[in-house]
């Protein structure tokens, strides 16, 4: 069991920021970074405050979800422009709604498409099951899981896997054993988001009990459990994910100021527990990424 | 919880059969009920055995799984005329495949057809959560839920409620909370199913341990976990459902003869645990159901 | 994660009876059996009816739990004459009072002495840790626990490790890493006793998920909780202990006719549940005893 | 259950330091505080840093655990001159050897003379249940903890209950449904020592969903998983213990310099984390004491 593990043997932290999200937008905190300029300069400042991963969705010019090519190759372009960090892709796309008023992500052929970014981006992520998140249709179906993955290995971008429920384990466990994903396989424990699993400590112990013995895994937090669901896992020896696509919150009652006093906040935590913070560097020994 | 509750002090047994199910056909089984004067008999040989639902989903002339309310209704009508076990009808309708080759449940509208089937049945099933399940789409959103609960509600025919995996349970909550759903719950956790929750012995422990107080509940176990799982539920209080949808084996290399055979198994062991046998009146007391 | 095996693949069933036991006397049961004659006879029928293993501690000709070993060779010796059950002596000695009402185990060295008895036992119990069992003092310490294992070892006398909380597994695991004890290790799970883990459902799968992978274990349910949790217990893999030390009643308000009668109760639910019941000869070799 | 609490209502957090401890001395640590002098300036360092709870043990002149009352006098008199802190008493007293070589806690009746402590100290431990923590012999048998529990009642002295594993807490529950605590109960949940229940995080979880609801808990993690385990404890909404009795390193490699570090730390984290630190006053709320 990763759950029984000692801590104290644990890795140095990888702090990923995911700076925008795909969903909520300056309506719920006027700081969210939405244009590629502010997303720049948002993940530059969490790159010096400890980040070694940018977690990335963009916006168009009224601030809404999409999934423009042009949009995503400046916004990758102008972050790596500033700085090192990792940038990462959500393969949702963005939220379209049809003429009955439902929503939901991107149509597959658009997030195959992902893979077209340049410059590419360091890493990607996949889903690990369809359902609906807030409310939102997010197919994830094995067959389309396995074209994605084909692309992301034959484009040669680690992909992090996404699990939202404890069947999605399995899921990304079926994929992994027919031959899509290598191991070490990289979770991301997503928690409480309205349709997955509740953010409970029981939920999180009961996800990473799961998790083949070997692979590394982070948690993602939504909500107002997002800061003691993250220290929680850290204290597990998992890596933490933070972000204004997480929280928009710092504390309650107050509005995050930026992504980096997230990214802060992590770190001050991480030192005082013992937790070295993995740099640029360490991050891609992690993901075995070539220079 | 639950899970601690005095396994002494727990009500009778209800055994819920479902007989046919809505996937694998006669290839998987030859004895698998079909045709609607098959389906009657075994109900009717489960009714004498110990079941007192029978869980029920219909066949066309060629044995395809279909939604066809003229089949529901024959199959209703001749179970009924033999004998007074509850029919309760799963809210999937039939796996349709379209021109792509991708598999489905039926549509919304042929979901919500289900009420009109006469005569009436005594139970419907609501189902927690949108995935794939054995890679077949089966899309349950918050909104179509709430339609078809207030549906069953209008039409007095009492509602179970079917979890795949531990967030299902929180959607079940919503739909409770949003005063969709009368307490006490009727929970029935499938496990096994592929893109669903496992069938360990853990799984069912973490989804029984997030059941409100109070709640009724059984297990549904797919596949060769069937028996174990099952039997482990009624160790802890819990009812049980079993039939050919769920095993079509009764033990390793031995397939099953009828459903009464399974249903036989269970009042055994069930006899010997000490829990009685509910009849169907108990089984009307258990959900409330006039006559 | 032992909890997570394949039932299907478990192996055949050890059903170990304890059929008397060191606490409560005929005012609990008149069918206790508390003579070597009368515990000859009961080993006899629950070796007819499947038991392999009969758990042993033995009565003065008041009825009165002794260590005195000329009782203990009358018993092993009598059980022996009967037929080829396996003989396996806890090592709790006998219940002492002492002159302030305080009461307690045999002291150390009269537990030492269990191991003259002749003819030798085929089994001996090791207990994992010092407690209060019942309010009756329970010293296990670990410097008695090495001794006690090396003379087992050097007796050529296997043992089963009895736990009654979580420390103990631990506990048990330090004698193992210290070579005490070979692998693989045979647990019994005692859950149930005042003073020790309760026997809830959960405490049964916090237990059976700590054993190392390999490791071989029985259910010792105590009390009104007896049969559900022991019959949970075989629904993951386990083995089984039952008897009339660990329950006097059949089942509410009916008392036990003797022990074969709790034995073939198992027998039938292992039966349905597809587990073979194991023979002598199939326990020797769980527990590489040779002849 | 406790552990889905929400931590965001969780109360401020009580921090309590242990500064001496009964076992190991300054061969481990030569910074920690055994005569009563040292003790007092350390309490008034720790109660400036934040905790407002000191947990005491104490030591004769050569540094050696006793249970002199004299001792326990001065040190508990010096503490209250310099702050209020409140002064909770372990009730192990002091280990002793016999001639033998076996070690144990003081005498029962040495035990209750920690009622004769003047000044009164404002809190005292009771301990659930026997067993050998670290191979010393630590009787808590029920007969004694009424006893015990029922001078503190009468002394007006509020009891912590220490667990040392899952059987403790129905140790605590017998004890309470007999009248001799009174609810809200305060549990002190001590994990990782030897012979008890292991530091990881699912024995935590396991601890924490077995409190009845509206208990207050602390958690002790002793060794090198004091830090993880009592921040996730935190995290859940626990108030925490830290101290030299608990851990003599600051971090792998680097010793405690003074307790009042190990006090800085918990306090800089709890501020990330949005917990506020009680008051000497909000623990006194906690725990009913008037003035």
């Amino acid at each position: 069991m990763l759950t029984t593990a000692d801590f104290t043997r644990s890795r140095k932290l990888i702090i990923t920021v995911a700076i925008t999200g795909g969903q909520h937008g300056k309506e719920a905190n006027p700081n969210l970074p939405e244009q590629p300029d502010e997303q720049a300069q948002d993940a530059y400042d969490c790159y010096n405050a400890g980040a070694s991963i940018c977690h990335l969705h963009v916006r168009d010019k009224q601030g809404e979800p999409t999934a423009d090519l042009n949009v995503y190759r400046e916004a990758v372009y102008k972050i790596k422009a500033k700085c090192p960090i990792l940038v990462q892709i959500g393969n949702a796309g963005a939220t379209v709604t049809d003429e009955k008023g439902n929503r939901s992500c991107s149509p597959f052929e658009d997030r195959m498409k992902l893979f077209d970014i340049e410059p590419k981006p360091d890493l990607i992520t996949i889903n690990a099951g369809t359902f609906h998140i807030n409310d939102i249709f997010f197919p994830n179906p094995y067959e389309f899981n396995t074209r994605f993955a084909k692309k992301a290995n034959e484009s040669k971008i680690p992909m992090e896997c996404e699990t939202y429920d404890i069947g999605h384990v399995a899921n990304i466990l079926r994929l992994a054993d027919a031959g899509f994903l290598r191991k070490p396989l990289h979770f991301s424990l997503v928690l409480g988001s309205t349709g997955g699993i509740p953010a409970r400590h029981e939920d999180l112990l009961r996800l990473v009990s799961d998790l083949p013995e070997g692979s590394f895994w982070q948690v993602i937090g939504i909500g107002k459990a997002h800061l003691p669901i993250t220290i929680a896992g850290m204290c597990m020896g998992g890596n933490i994910r933070t972000g204004m696509e997480d929280t928009v919150y710092y504390r309650k009652g107050e509005k995050v100021r930026n992504n980096a006093q997230l990214v802060e906040r992590i770190v001050k935590i991480a030192r005082e527990l013992g937790r070295e913070i993995a740099t640029v560097e360490d991050a891609k020994a992690y993901w075995e990424i070539g220079d």
